[in-house]
C-alpha cells in the first residue's frame, strides 16, 4: 500500500495564524496557532519555526510532505505567489512569500486568498462536494466570495474574481470603502446588521434582545440576534430579513449569470443558519427563472474553522497537478 | 494544400430565418433567408431545402462540408439538441432540432440559442477575439447575454448561464415577465427607453427630437434618440445617460463576480454607440474596484448581423472537436 502523503497547511488571519499537518486525504492530523504579529519577518519566521515543530511532533518523514499551502487574509497572486497586501497589517505590500518559504524550507509553496482557499476547501471536503458550478460567500466585517466553474476555481483575468461583497444591488445607494456604489456587503456586514438593529430596538424597552445584553446596546452582536430570532422575536427576524433580502439579491445576480448548482455561505454571520437562510432562499426565489432554480441548493458552509487548513492542503495538491500538467 | 472546409449556418430568427456557406476560417461565402413562418414544420423544410441550394449553387462537394450549425431564438439544450421553447411562435416545445436534421441530411447538426452562438462569433472572430473571460451582451426588445471563461462559452449547470437582463440592479424594483424583481431589461429594454425619452419629452415642444420625427411621438424609437443624442439634445442624452447607468450597474456586478478583460455589446440599441458607451464605461468606473478595470475593455460587437451565420459555423467546430476529446 502506498504510503500517505501529507501538506502543511498555513492560515494567516487578520489576529491568529493556524499551521496545521493535514493529510492528502483531508485529515488534519495536528494543530499550532499563535497571534499573527505586527512585523512581517517576525511571522514568515514563526510559521517556519512552528511547520518544522509540527514535522517533528507528527514523526513525519520529510519526503512524505509534498508541499506547503498558504491561505492569506488579502489580495494574493496565486501564479507568482505574492500577497498584494495584507488586511490591516502593513509592511507586507508585494510580499514573495511563497518563494521566501520555498527557498527556507526547499518545500514546494503556494498561496491563494483565504476565501478562494475556503472555497476550494469548501469543494473538495465540505458542503461543495460533487458541484460543478459553485458560488461560495463567506460574511463577516465584509463579504469574501469564490466562484467554481466547471469543477475548477475560477480566477479571473487579474486574478480577482469572485467579489460578491462589491456586487451593487442598487442602483441609488451607499457609498462603499473600495469605491463603488451600492455594494451588497454595505447592507449585510457585521456592523450593518448591528446598526440595522439597533435602529429597530429605538423605543423597544421590552425587547427580548435587550434582555439577552442585560441592556448593554454595546453588547449587540450577530449573534445575540440569532438566539432572539430563534426564539421568536420579532424585531431580530426582520433584521434577519433585511439581512437576507441583500444578499439575496446578489446571489440571485450570480446565479442569473453563472447558473451554479450550489451556493456554499459560510463565516460568522451564516452561524445565525436558518433565521438567516430561510430568507435568503425566499429572496433569490423571488428574483431568479424557475430554469435557474431548478436543482439548486443554498447551504451553509461544512468545515467551519478547518476550511482554511484543509483548502490550503488542497491548494497545494491542485497546484502540483497542473504544474505536471 | 488541404482543400477548404465549410459548414452550412442556420440563424432561426423571430422574423426572419437566415442561412449562408460558411468556410471554417469565417468567410460568408453566399447566404440566403426567408420569413419565419408559424408552422414548425415548414420551417424545419424550407431551411433543408434552402441549404441544399447552398450547396448547389456554391458547387461544395459534400463531404468538404463538416455539418450544420443552427443558432435559434430561445432557450435550447445544446447538448441534446433539443430546443425548450421558440420565442413568439407555439408548436416548437421540446423540438429534437438537432436530431431531424441531421437524420434528413446525414450531416452531423448541433444547435443552441442564438446569444450563445452570438458570443462564440464574437469571440473567435470579432469584438473578443484574443480574449479569456469575456461577458457579451445583446440590446433589444430583452437583453441577451453570454460568458466565456477560461476561452470557452459557459453554459451552467443548467446551460442557462448569461441571463445578464434578469439580474436584479435594484432590491424594491419592477417586476418582470421572467417573475423577477428589478430585472436589469426591465430599465433597458427598447420599450423601456422610448418610454423613459416620453415622459422626458412632456412639455417640451421645441426638442430636436420631436422635429425628427415630425411630431409623431409613436415614430419614437432607440435609434431617432441616438442621432438626437450626437446632435447635442439633452433630452436624448439624458434617456442614454440613464441607460447606460443601468446596463453599467449590471455590468459593473458581473465583472466584480467574474472579472473579465473584454465586456462586449452588440444588438439594435447599440447601434447608438459612443452616446451609450461612454454613460456605461462612467457607470462601471463608478461601481468596480481598480483591480476589477485594470486591462478591461468594453467594446462594441463587430460581427453585426452576421454573428448568427459566423458563430453557428465555429459552434459546429468547438463541437466536433469536442466530440474527439
Amino acid at each position: 500500500m502506498a504510503r500517505s502523503k501529507y501538506i502543511i497547511a498555513v492560515d494567516i488571519g487578520g489576529t491568529n495564524t493556524k499551521l496545521g499537518m493535514v493529510s492528502t486525504n483531508g485529515r488534519i492530523l495536528r494543530t499550532t496557532s499563535f497571534p499573527t504579529c505586527r512585523r512581517r519577518g517576525d511571522v514568515i519566521d514563526r510559521v517556519i519555526k512552528e511547520a518544522y515543530g509540527l514535522v517533528n511532533s507528527t514523526h513525519i518523514r520529510k519526503r512524505d510532505i509534498l508541499g506547503i499551502g498558504m491561505g492569506v487574509a488579502g489580495p494574493t497572486d496565486h501564479s507568482r505567489g505574492l500577497i498584494h497586501h495584507f488586511v490591516n497589517v502593513p509592511g507586507w505590500r508585494n510580499t514573495p512569500l511563497a518563494r521566501i518559504v520555498r527557498s527556507r524550507t526547499k518545500l514546494p509553496t503556494f498561496i491563494d486568498n483565504d476565501v478562494n482557499v475556503m472555497t476550494i476547501g469548501e469543494l473538495y471536503f465540505g458542503a461543495g462536494r460533487g458541484a460543478k458550478n459553485m458560488i461560495c460567500l463567506t460574511l463577516g466585517t465584509g463579504v469574501g466570495g469564490g466562484v467554481v466553474i466547471d469543477g475548477r476555481l475560477h480566477r479571473g483575468s487579474n486574478l480577482v474574481a469572485g467579489e460578491i461583497g462589491h456586487m451593487p444591488i442598487n442602483v441609488v445607494g451607499r457609498k462603499c470603502n473600495c469605491g463603488g456604489i451600492g455594494c451588497m456587503e454595505m447592507y449585510v456586514g457585521n456592523k450593518y446588521i448591528v446598526e440595522n438593529a439597533l435602529r429597530r430596538l429605538k423605543g423597544k424597552k421590552n425587547s427580548l434582545i435587550l434582555k439577552l445584553i442585560g441592556g448593554d446596546r454595546r453588547k449587540l452582536t450577530p449573534e445575540v440576534l440569532a438566539i432572539a430570532a430563534r426564539r421568536g422575536d420579532k424585531t431580530a427576524n426582520a433584521v434577519w430579513a433585511d439581512t437576507g433580502l441583500h444578499l439575496g439579491v446578489a446571489i440571485a445576480a450570480s446565479v442569473s449569470l453563472i447558473n451554479p448548482e450550489r451556493v456554499v455561505i459560510g463565516g460568522g454571520v451564516a452561524g445565525a443558519g436558518e433565521v438567516l437562510f430561510k430568507h435568503i432562499r425566499k429572496a433569490v426565489e423571488n428574483r431568479t427563472m424557475k430554469e435557474h432554480r431548478h436543482g439548486l441548493r443554498i447551504v451553509r458552509a461544512k468545515l467551519g474553522s478547518k476550511a482554511g487548513l484543509v483548502g490550503a492542503m488542497q491548494l497545494v495538491k491542485l497546484s502540483l497537478k497542473e504544474r505536471m500538467e
